[in-house]
């Protein structure tokens, strides 16, 4: 755990946890815990947003040190992080700049697993921003992922479409003939098991009944509103691309709800436990 | 039932199941029985095609001349039709046309009812096609019929985003700002319950836990992602706007398994009884 030990004892102390693993627990940086009040930092928030960053920084210097086998982070108030460290757009995009890697972001949830090709991109962009040689890169770190660290032998992958009915055709679009058939080529001429463009409101009920192991969802609302909508508290956000397995909830701050010992902390635990997980695999 | 009797009783037979109904059929156009094959129909389909428009004319103008209270259609081959009537785009648009009204679809299950403002668009147009007053009609359409026929006293309608996060406040993408919000803005003055937009991906599970009567989504995905993953096989095709209730189930003719005893009756069983529910409360 990298993190204000102060904070982590004062939070369990206000849960009534017992706190037997704190030889694990890496002090990185000592806020000043008088008046402390959970979800309100002191002042604009700048020093607990540069707090924040210096704990996942140095659980990344240890991660590079060979010391930890993955990284698991919990939220953190990207708003409040860019007040000393302007432009920061996130964990993913930091991860990605650190280890000098491509990404992409998987949700994995204990019945569906999805990838997505884009992620925070306003919607009339996603059809021109969209190509095959990016769209075969995620589906190809889909594809070595779910074998490398997820344990699957032989990935079956498939792929959205982005139109209704994934355009019948050509009669909605052409971006199924234009982009997605022409990656999906690429990458099954590599050996990678990838079908579609698939319908994406008919492939997620196929997807859950075990016909696939991950869908490749060609942009975020695509990937998200299936995965949150089943498993909500169980789906863990996963970094593709890294040299080792990150992991988080796919949940924010929760501000209005700190120290009031309402926050569920389900998404967090299954979080942990995939990141333990993947790593072990990883690791054997 | 408007139908063919012959191809009826057939099946009927095959099913092993008891007909006890026959003085409400009403014989269309008989199609001639020798060598009749399920999923095959003779020559092009062009006759077949055209005998399926007609039983559906033929409803149409029993709810007309006021004998029949309301209309749930099967599935038919739109190709097949086109052949003999050039254009022919499906139910939906047909009935839009004799009935000289404006509709919106609505899929209607146990857990969730969506509305689309678009339907069958490229994605890529979407952005371009959503239009305040047009979205404002659909939410307008969605308020009285779920007063009006669903029995929804008072209808808490939500609004989807167009963009990831709903555009997160003007980040990615404007048409939040634009086009939907000033579509809520119309109908809240009218006096309708409607609030967004909405992140889709975070709304839907609410919806499901039941903050929101229906969702509006803004194209097809993204409104039928959600409703065929949670409950498939019970969730009705209702078209809005007409002066009279209409469904459908939300599949096709499924030819490749025609005859074959495989069919899952549940989403025509379901759409028959959800005609029946909305035409008893219309007319009481």
């Amino acid at each position: 755990v990298f993190g204000d030990l102060g904070a982590f004892v004062d939070a369990a102390i206000s849960a009534g946890a017992e706190i037997d693993a704190l030889t694990d627990f890496v002090q990185v940086s000592k806020l000043d815990p008088d008046g402390r009040v959970a979800g309100h930092p002191r002042g604009d928030g700048a020093e607990a947003g540069a707090a924040a960053l210096a704990y996942v920084d140095a659980a990344i210097d240890s991660v590079l040190a060979g010391e930890c086998a993955g990284l698991c982070t919990a939220p953190l108030s990207k708003h409040r992080v860019a007040l000393r460290h302007p432009g920061f757009q996130g964990h993913t995009e930091h991860l990605a700049a650190r280890f000098h890697s491509e990404v992409a972001m998987m949700l994995a949830g204990p019945r569906l697993r999805v990838t997505l090709a884009t992620n925070h991109l306003a919607l009339r962009d996603v059809p021109l921003q969209l190509k095959p040689e990016n769209l075969a890169r995620v589906i190809r770190l889909t594809h070595r992922e779910l074998s490398a660290r997820f344990g699957v032998a032989k990935p079956r992958l498939a792929v959205c479409g982005l139109n209704p009915h994934a355009s019948d055709g050509g009669i909605f679009g052409d971006e199924e003939a234009r982009i997605v058939a022409p990656a999906i080529a690429i990458v099954r001429s590599e050996g990678v098991d990838a079908t579609g463009p698939h319908p994406a409101d008919g492939l997620f009920p196929r997807a859950v009944r075990g016909d696939f192991d991950a869908v490749i969802a060609l942009f975020h609302d695509q990937g998200l509103i299936p995965a949150k909508l089943l498993d909500f508290r169980e789906t863990v956000n996963v970094t593709l691309g890294l040299p080792h397995p990150r992991t988080s909830p796919d949940h924010g701050t929760a501000d209005d709800i700190a120290g009031l010992g309402k926050a569920d902390a389900e998404p967090m635990i299954s979080a942990l436990l995939l990141a333990a997980k993947l790593a072990v695999r990883q690791a054997s």
